[in-house]
């Protein structure tokens, strides 16, 4: 490539191929136009449910993409959220990780080759699911007149997240799962511009879930100085906590499900994402999931 | 219409018309194939909150169709949701409800046609939503085998329904607001049956949000024998409370919504609902939502 692009500048195509040659980890500010995506790979007899469960949990869990053919790792519908045709799941994230019966038993790795097999007739076939992140609406945020640039941001830290007792309505096998929430502070008197630029976003989680300190317990959250999963984030005078639904949400309905999912489940490692070929232009369409798409699905 | 026909035989267009004429007022068991809906009514600059409030919560308000012209109540998009050119939806249901500010200030109104003028140029534009219903699923309970016939089925009653601690996702002006549960009792070696038989029912609430008597707690439910609306029904040995999403609820999102509601805003009478041109077999494709359709939209 040019030497005088940056990460930023970079095509998706070009950041997939610095992930697939595990020339980089962390895709945050990678391919700045494009949607990143969250990885979900089970066994294609769990993918129904599966399927429903992000259908019945859109703001959790929210659609890109779906590889259309069980067990080819190649080919994603709708077709352009990844157009390349050299295209492969198994590869194209930096690192993935792997759980068994709800739980990680194996992270950081750089592929899927040697456990998603397409030589093998007898190999399990998978599916996978692409789901919205965060950092497209985090982008508009940073973008904002004046600029909104959540607080992890500027300190380099990582979003604080909290579990909820927010249910993930169920959907056959994925049951009594709940919500994860992401949390960026604000002072109160910002909120309302924070709803109305996230609001487009639907597709990447979209405007908060909740907001205020009366939230806190209306979600359930057990501490919010102590979060359950990133790092911990200090309120200034007049600031209150906003919550976003998180991608980690669908990793949680896996673990919640444990023993009946048979089989191996495949995930991204938590922020090197995948990278699409969907662009921010596409959000307004897929509002409406990527069914909006569907007169260019193959 | 032929003396040998029944509500159930009627097509969707002639029970419309028994609708329009005010001879009907229930439309269960009308044109027995064909998909019921919900009917909401909002000012045009309204719209798009309440259209993102749908496609955040498609469990509670599952979209069947949209008015495509704000202020035209002859045309619904996607078109095969209604067909009829001489379709309008201000006299089709057999009767509506009007509310201001959130609250409810005339029922039973056979027709909108002095309240929506599509004459006066300086009148009020209103956009049309319709939201799937439970008729449809309770259909394949019934039709089951061996059958799962709802309780209040049997003993000619209203199903009974709770307020619940469940939020509805907030959109835009749409905060505040929680779900409503319809609650059908079964015993619980039913309930995988009932969830099964009911889930492919996406776009008319779906497999069922939760079950059991915990689940009375989890969902914050007052008291499981006190219903916040419709009929009190009793428990058999050995019967759990099985909690499905409720169409009432998106009228309670515009009650918390109150004095932000700029205008009126029209829906329904319960039961007295707005039978559509769909049909139980493109509940399939209706589960991505209308999006799915969008090649037949005009």
């Amino acid at each position: 490539m040019a030497i005088t692009q940056t990460p930023e500048t970079l095509s998706s195509q070009e950041t997939r191929l610095l992930a697939r040659q595990n020339t980089i980890t962390n895709t945050a500010g990678y391919s700045g136009n494009n949607l990143q995506a969250n990885l979900l790979i089970l066994p294609e007899k769990h993918s129904q449910d599966f399927h429903n469960l992000c259908l019945r949990n859109p703001v959790s869990c929210p659609l890109l993409g779906i590889s259309s053919i069980p067990g080819n790792p190649h080919k994603i519908t709708p077709t352009p959220c990844i157009q390349n045709r050299d295209f492969d799941i198994r590869t194209d994230c930096p690192s993935y990780r792997v759980y068994k019966h709800g739980k990680c038993i194996a992270a950081n790795k750089p592929d899927l080759l040697d456990l998603w097999s397409t030589d093998d007739p007898n190999a399990e076939n998978y599916t996978a699911f692409l789901l919205g992140c965060s950092f497209s609406f985090e982008a508009a945020l940073c973008n904002a007149t004046p600029p909104l640039t959540p607080r992890h941001q500027l300190s380099n830290t990582i979003v604080s997240m909290y579990r909820t007792s927010l249910p993930l309505l169920p959907a056959g096998i994925f049951t009594n799962a709940t919500c994860i929430v992401s949390m960026r502070p604000y002072h109160e008197s910002e909120v309302e511009r924070v709803r109305d630029i996230t609001r487009p976003y639907l597709a990447t989680h979209g405007e908060p879930v909740d907001w205020g300190w009366d939230a806190v317990k209306r979600l359930g959250i057990r501490n919010i100085h102590d979060p359950d999963f990133g790092e911990k984030i200090e309120f200034k005078d007049g600031e209150v906590p906003v919550f976003w639904a998180c991608g980690v949400t669908p990793q949680m309905a896996i673990e919640a499900a444990g023993d009946k999912i048979d089989g191996l489940v495949f995930a991204h490692e938590p922020g090197n994402m995948l990278v699409t070929d969907w662009v921010v232009e596409d959000l307004e369409r897929l509002k409406e999931g990527i069914a909006a798409f569907q007169g260019w699905m193959n």
